[in-house]
């Protein structure tokens, strides 16, 4: 059975952007390199930049691997970073930080409600300066969406401040100005909002500051300098690249464009995320976060508190009916997620509903 | 056009292999958490050795991404490595310790000749201790085969030395017993000879090497330590893993085993080897490698002397009839490649030497 996925990723794609893998080609092809060289372009079309001052890095492995890579790559040998958190995935880079002895300051927020501006200006001001400043856009662990284009402007001030946005999440699927935001790296990766499979990451970066980093990198594959040199010199990847996921990748990046592009998605997300929000509210579920400081990637809702409610026969048993929900990832509440993300519909999110219904009315009677 | 693939990689993979591809599983779900078990557990039996002292640990990336988590996981900080190289590969891992800080010690060999146990043995007796020895089996550059038997035997008298071999290029297609070898740490990857795509490579680790490496690794998506324990836990992947080329992976093991197992794919892989090398050498080709040290992997010919001979030329002319071969890799002279693993069989093989002729003789009248 095939079942659909309501998560944070790996995400349910088109059946097309499968069907796209059904073909081998040579990593030093020309079919293959043309198709790397649109892909980096469009990506950072989609970023609001131009490939002037910007390029698009694309990195084998997972969407940390690139995180990983940013922080290894741009923070300078003598630098410090500044990471404002409010969830797992901020936490990840200090953890990164830690294991590779990059000077962190890590600036914690509560988990149920975004990071402002004003919370950036006053570290800042306070504990700068520092080499870059590192915030995630959607903290996929709540479903948050943090303040990145005042950050941005705070930032204007800070000139010696290199501004990395994790938009893992969000890039796609949010409207994202990289120029109105002022930033300097942007991460996100395949099996998000552009709905590839799983395969590779990609980073968007200033040139300039690629070109200050040489030699920064505190690893030989998670090199952004060397990743980029090869990409740029001749269009291949150093070393054999997911050459099925960038076919699948770049067809996403086709019916992305077909849908209306990142507009289009947004509110297509948008509207599941409503009938999401409305039915799971007349099941009786309460949201984790307020209004106010939720987007429309991916949902956290309290566990019920029925005293037969079980996270885990719940999950089981939505998964037998095909509807894959996912583990909460926030520290202070017992919670769950469902994404709305990926290759859903209208009818996916009334389906689920009906489901889950049904799942909750024989556990919880 | 599909073309067909005569390169180290990426490969061409049978149909139903990509095939596998064409669903969305979730990376918690049940299916997907046996799916990655049954490959480790299989992986590890084709490599002769068991469960109870080993352990298969992927990892998201290229081959490149865990030869690095090798070294950097397995090498302890106060370690030394001494790397037998004779090619690219083995030279990368020197450029690898250079980046991580790790100490190292790189003895060259010539790029056409194998490696023997007694080259091993001179140097570990005049330069030792090392805690690691190092050694790519096929280095894919030339096409040579090392004698990674004979190093195992040296090493017996070495225990203090954990020895890795980078058997990228080989494993599947060259029967490695690791336990006769005396090898604690073997390297792969999806896209070689197993013949899934690309998307992971994988390490196959004696488990009290694994066991007594908790914090070595200089990097966080590049621990082999912590990737395993998350394995060994709940089966899942510490990060976003990639599903398809895993389906895909399942079906290849599903296809060797059908054709039957690792010595009916060497006998078709030499039965290639035996039509090119025939074919080859009656168009005039000539070998860099002698018989004695060449594999069945990959061979690397010199550029024919006729003036008009021009790679690029025959590298296209041959890509748009629809067979790709690679560019040469060694050092010391013109070359350039053909691999004959992947999903060719004797009639690729042929049907490639028809269009060399053909495409040579307009070269080259
Ligand atoms: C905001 C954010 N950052 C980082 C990651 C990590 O990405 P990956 O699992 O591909 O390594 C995720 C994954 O969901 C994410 O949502
Ligand atoms: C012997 C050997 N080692 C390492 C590699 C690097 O693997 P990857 O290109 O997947 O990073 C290769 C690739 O062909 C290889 O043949």
């Amino acid at each position: 059975m095939e079942k659909r996925l309501f998560t944070p990723g790996p995400l349910g794609v088109s059946m097309t952007t499968k069907e796209a893998m059904l073909r081998d080609v040579g990593s030093r092809d020309q079919e293959f390199i043309s198709l790397v060289k649109n892909i980096r372009m469009d990506l950072i079309m989609i970023a609001g930049v131009d490939e002037t001052d910007f390029t698009c890095i694309p990195l084998q492995g997972s969407g940390t691997f690139c995180i990983e890579a940013v922080l290894s790559t741009f923070v300078p040998r003598e630098g410090k970073v500044l990471i404002l958190e409010n969830g797992a995935y901020g936490k990840r880079q200090a953890a990164i930080c830690r294991v590779l002895g990059i000077n962190y300051q890590i600036s914690s927020f509560p988990e149920d409600s975004f990071i402002r501006g004003e919370d950036a200006k006053v570290l800042l001001e306070r504990d700068g300066p520092f080499s870059m400043l590192s915030i995630v856009h959607c903290e996929t662990s709540s479903g948050v969406i943090n303040r990145i284009e005042e950050v941005g402007d705070v930032l204007k001030e800070f000139p010696e401040t290199a501004y990395f946005v994790d938009a893992m999440s969000s890039f796609g699927a949010v409207p994202i100005d990289m120029k109105l935001c002022n930033m300097d790296v942007l991460v996100s990766s395949a099996n998000k909002c552009i709905e590839g499979v799983p395969g590779f990451g990609f980073a968007i970066c200033r040139r300039s500051l690629v070109a200050a980093s040489k030699g920064n990198a505190r690893s030989y594959c998670l090199d952004l300098v060397d990743q980029n040199e090869g990409l740029d010199k001749n269009g291949q990847f150093r070393f054999t690249p997911p050459t099925h996921a960038m076919l699948a990748f770049n067809q996403a990046l086709t019916e992305l464009h077909a849908e209306g592009g990142v507009n289009a998605r947004s509110a297509r997300y948008q509207s599941n995320r409503a009938i999401l929000r409305q039915g799971m509210q007349s099941l009786g579920f309460q949201e984790f976060l307020s209004s106010e400081h939720t987007g429309y990637i991916i949902t956290s809702y309290y566990f019920p508190k029925h005293p037969k409610f079980n996270f885990q026969t719940f999950y089981e048993n939505l998964s037998k009916l095909g509807f894959v929900i996912y583990p909460g990832k926030v520290l202070d509440a017992d919670c769950f997620r469902i994404g709305n993300i990926g290759n859903l519909h209208a009818r996916d999110m009334q389906e689920l509903l009906t489901n889950i219904e049904t799942v909750l009315s024989k556990m919880c009677p």
